[in-house]
């Protein structure tokens, strides 16, 4: 017991989330790092093997055992594996961004400065929340009526909302506020269906924010913008892998997982520590307070808004695959652990069904298939669990397939996120040599999705790999080896890599990304099918994902991801669940016209389609075991054999 | 360090809370009461010399020190004095009832006899809180909305109500709720201006309870009814001392002490705590579980008000007397921490203003006062903070007085709360002979506010004390002692009472009963005078306050309490502040009542009165000093004379 209080004890202060924790001396950093509640991942177990939980130390000794994981290069930048370093001074260490996946606008995009004409209406700026000034006049002994009486009626005089309500807290403060500057105060109130509600009053004289937060739940990725409510622009970005990704990583498992006794608790504590640690990161970032944050908009397929409310998810995969809830009215932030403002109130985005979430009701807000009457368009949202949309203005049809994360880097050797170190487009010339673009403009770390597609279709053009994905060169190309994954195209020399080591593709990751385009398509085919339509009747086609800023079309076709149709009918519109969130946190307006995206939203189930095997069969080739229907690529191919 | 291991524990349960804790074994009592967060007095300091921190051992074995202060009666009953005694053994303590203030329903009482067809309506049963059963039809492939639509769909069909929403904890148990029996549910809602939030869902198979609490938090005792809102009954009554008492005896001291570091945090938690335990207490004597309480109706001054809801009260006090509130909409009760459902909601009565709480509106709506159109009423709820209404239906006026808790038993020293073992009738005959009725009929223990009103009118009849309330025969008259209280009449020799010594009526308590009495006369007189009435033109008098089950209006004449009119004309309706609170849980008519009540009336600051001060002197006599005021007083003094 003396020993211990003896004990020499070191102050540890983790980026970019900025959480301080003391530890004892000599503690490893990865104990240090779970202690702190933060993700870092270490597949090997810690024997110091695998090299995932590469952490740099930015000030600070420390005291770490030898190993070959890491280059002499990152070692002098002051890299070192979490699981072999022990802590002997106070250190300041930063988890680094393979885990802080910083997802870049889409609103910057191509499509976005052709299209923003289109679909303008959706980025009026006139968000349920806001702010106030009034001037209470101060009571005297004829006009002594109560402070709330007073805010009530100057409020509403102001604005001209009379159902009127405040929360606990604004009695609380109400008192003080008013008097603190003779009546000039702030009142912070959110406008919900008819009904007003004041949050937070403040005296005038403090400079008030007033954040926003937008939030997409995908089932392998977490995405969000802090947003400054008074402007509507955005301050800052953040995403993470879902840590809830330990529990399984598709829905299925999740809904199983929290079967488990506990299994639910802990895979809501799982998606709001998620949660908390970007909005963490993306308020540092920006330099503001997660206590300004008032109001959040969150988007994601059905079973991760259950999740996130701890509401038992097993009924959306049981028949007849009822869900608790579809729409929600506004909730109260702090009911579920969320980092803002004790009064914050978050709003749900509207799910068509079990399996049709929403992140497609609110993805369909970043479309312009709602404004047109006559021609039809086709929305496909690739992430773990895929779903589309099929229809125009008059009706809209929708189903969902289990794509896999592999176009957004998860599950994939060399995948990662499109984060600075990616990958993220891909050429190789006749002469094998290849030529590549890395986000950040730095030695790359991996490769995100549109760089996954590039490789594959060049791989496949340049005949590396035949219709199966299978390399064909084995013995004669040298990029082509051995490795301890099994056979795999050497996309990055180690010398070349950030990591130090080779950047590789394996043959079984090619399997995996043929299979997730595979089912992309088939579930395409079969939808329009079940309409009655062709790929060729579609006008244009919206595509959503986590591929990065830019996914090159050509390639898309050339893999079969996208049927072979003129290139301008397809547009690229990257993470839509996390804009559709943005832009219903920018105006109240796009709320409702989410409301009547998934009333008008029909769910077609495509599992129960006799024909579904045959039309995934089909598509597990490059592009199709049909190459008719692809003759673009067919062309090519038999160029090559010339 | 080993020998705490390994020392001795014993178990200590409380009744009537149920509370049980684990103390080391040789603690006191006193300190174990203490650490169970129990009120117990003892003003000695635990000195072992006042008595007040007696308790009564029900099984155990205990060791106390001799103190000549309980009788060998007492102790053979088990009592004992909690400072003077370790626990040595596994005990179970009756905290008495001394703390533990039984309130009689004035339900019963003679007045409501009469009255209750003239204020029936308030009587219906009509609560806002309710609980409805439902069969949901099974979802199928092809109506499978969520379970959410479903019983909202359901719940209109069955209500009509439309503006529906349910809190966050439905959400978390609807999805097994609707599935445990089929569809067939129960759900509790309440119905508030016109949204419906629904409170709890739950599967139909339970015996589910449902109960209202009506709660009436007084400056010096806090009262509630537990109620079955199914039928409107009441299902049991607590009472106790406010535990903010020992801030602060009235509320202008209760208001300084807020304004202490810390003071308003700990007057909410006293008051809190004091609610909590007579919650407790009201749900063991009925085998009720407080989580069955979904609705609360809270009555009490402004003050009070604020207090309970930790909200500022010093603006209260400041001019121009502004409350932080007057109404307020449903709040929650787990804001407060108040021992009930985590969902229940409760309503506060409004106030007219600072100095005329929610204990007034609430309290007039046990009168006819609003019913009657020509005829005046007077309403005077006698309470430590003393209020007036007078008006009809067309116009109301209110004051308010610091009166005292005299009559409700605190600050006298042989005072009482209307509860077992009270004196609540005195006579005295001609021969010095003392007749009295006691509370459950068993030896008293002290006087109730009407046994004090009795006993100052018989020692001035009877001339024991002079028009000042000095004793006139000191020497003579053997039941006149000199007491270490001073100059002091003998009520009862110890042998005859409950706790083996003199109940004892000081001097100095007399004053402090005429003073009371005296603002209450003064003040009514003033706000007549004020709005250009006299006594002879007020057609009845309400009057209200913690005396008891009884007054005896003629002897409330005789001290000056009241004026010298046809005793017709005087009510006492018991604590009217507690049935309004009821009469508000019973029906949300008389929700809407209240607030027409505060809407309409008018406040009259007294304080400011040049002619208080002359008021109030002339009251300080028995029964005035202007006699010709009492006509039937004074012929009986000239009687008297003969």
């Amino acid at each position: 017991m003396t020993k211990k209080s003896i004990q020499k004890h070191h102050k540890v202060t983790f980026l970019p989330f900025g959480i301080s924790i003391e530890v004892p001396a000599r503690t490893k950093i990865l104990e240090a790092v779970k202690k702190a509640g933060l993700p870092l991942n270490a597949a090997c177990g810690g024997e110091g093997t695998c090299g995932e939980c590469r952490i740099r130390i930015k000030s600070g000794n420390f005291e770490a055992k030898t190993s070959g994981v890491l280059s002499t290069q990152l070692l002098s930048e002051g890299y070192a594996l979490a699981c072999q370093t022990h802590i002997i001074d106070d250190l300041v260490i930063v988890i680094p961004d393979y885990q802080e996946r910083s997802v870049r606008s889409v609103l910057g995009s191509e499509f976005f400065e052709k299209q923003k004409n289109n679909i303008s209406g959706v980025f009026e700026h006139n968000p349920a929340v806001r702010i106030l000034e009034l001037e209470l006049p101060s009571p005297t002994l004829e006009d002594n009526y109560s402070d709330l009486k007073i805010l009530e009626r100057e409020f509403q005089k102001a604005t001209g909302k009379h159902k009127l309500s405040c929360t606990y807290s604004v009695l609380l403060k109400l008192g003080q506020a008013v008097r603190a500057q003779k009546g000039h105060i702030q009142v912070i109130y959110i406008y919900d269906s008819d009904q007003t509600t004041i949050l937070d009053v403040l005296p005038a004289e403090a400079e008030k924010k007033l954040l926003g937060l937008a939030c997409d739940i995908g089932t392998s990725t977490v995405a969000l913008h802090l947003v400054d409510l008074k402007t509507g622009r955005i301050k800052s970005t953040s995403s993470s892998l879902n840590q809830q990704i330990k529990c399984g990583e598709d829905i299925i498992s999740r809904i199983n997982y929290a079967q488990k006794p506990g299994g639910l608790g802990e895979l809501q504590e799982l998606i709001v520590r998620t949660i908390n640690l970007l909005i963490e990161s993306a308020s540092q970032k920006a330099h503001l307070s997660p206590s300004d944050i008032y109001y959040a908009s969150f988007t994601g397929n059905t079973t991760m808004m259950h999740l996130l409310l701890r509401l038992e998810p097993r009924y959306i995969r049981e028949e007849p695959y009822v869900p608790t809830f579809n729409d929600l009215p506004i909730l109260d932030a702090k009911d579920l652990g969320l980092n803002m403002n004790p009064e914050a109130k978050i709003h749900i985005s509207p799910a068509v069904g079990s399996y049709v979430g929403g992140d497609i009701t609110a993805g369909l807000l970043c479309t312009p298939i709602l404004r047109d009457a006559e021609k039809i368009a086709l929305f496909i949202d690739a992430g773990t669990n895929g779903e589309l949309a099929v229809g125009n203005r008059e009706w809209l049809m929708t189903c969902a397939c289990s794509a896999g994360p592999a176009f957004e880097g998860t599950g994939i050797a060399c995948g990662m996120p499109a984060s600075e170190g990616a990958i993220e487009k891909v050429t190789l010339d006749e002469s094998g040599e290849l030529s590549y673009k890395v986000i950040g403009g730095e030695k790359p770390k991996g490769v995100c999705g549109s760089g996954l597609v590039d490789l594959l279709a060049e791989l496949l053009i340049h005949g590396y790999i035949d219709r199966h994905g299978k390399f064909k060169e084995i013995n004669t190309n040298p990029r082509i080896v051995d490795s301890d994954e099994g056979l795999a195209f050497v996309i990055i020399e180690g010398k070349k890599s950030f990591w130090g080591t080779d950047i590789l593709l394996p043959e079984r990751d090619i399997a995996d990304l043929i299979r997730t385009k595979g089912a992309i398509y088939s579930a395409c085919s079969l939808l329009l099918k079940n309409v009655g339509l062709r790929f060729e009747t579609i006008d244009s086609f919206y595509i959503s994902g986590g591929f990065g800023q830019y996914l090159n079309i050509e390639n898309a076709v050339r893999i079969g991801l996208l049927p072979d149709l003129e290139r301008y009918r397809f547009h690229y519109i990257g993470n839509s669940s996390l804009l559709g969130a943005y832009l219903i946190l920018l105006s109240d307006k796009n709320k409702n016209l989410t409301n009547s995206i998934a009333k008008k939203t029909t769910y077609v189930e495509l599992n129960t389609e006799p024909s579904y095997m045959n039309e995934f069969t089909g598509s597990l080739f490059l592009p199709h075991t049909d190459i008719n229907q692809f003759p673009s690529v067919k062309k090519i191919f038999n160029q090559n054999k010339h």
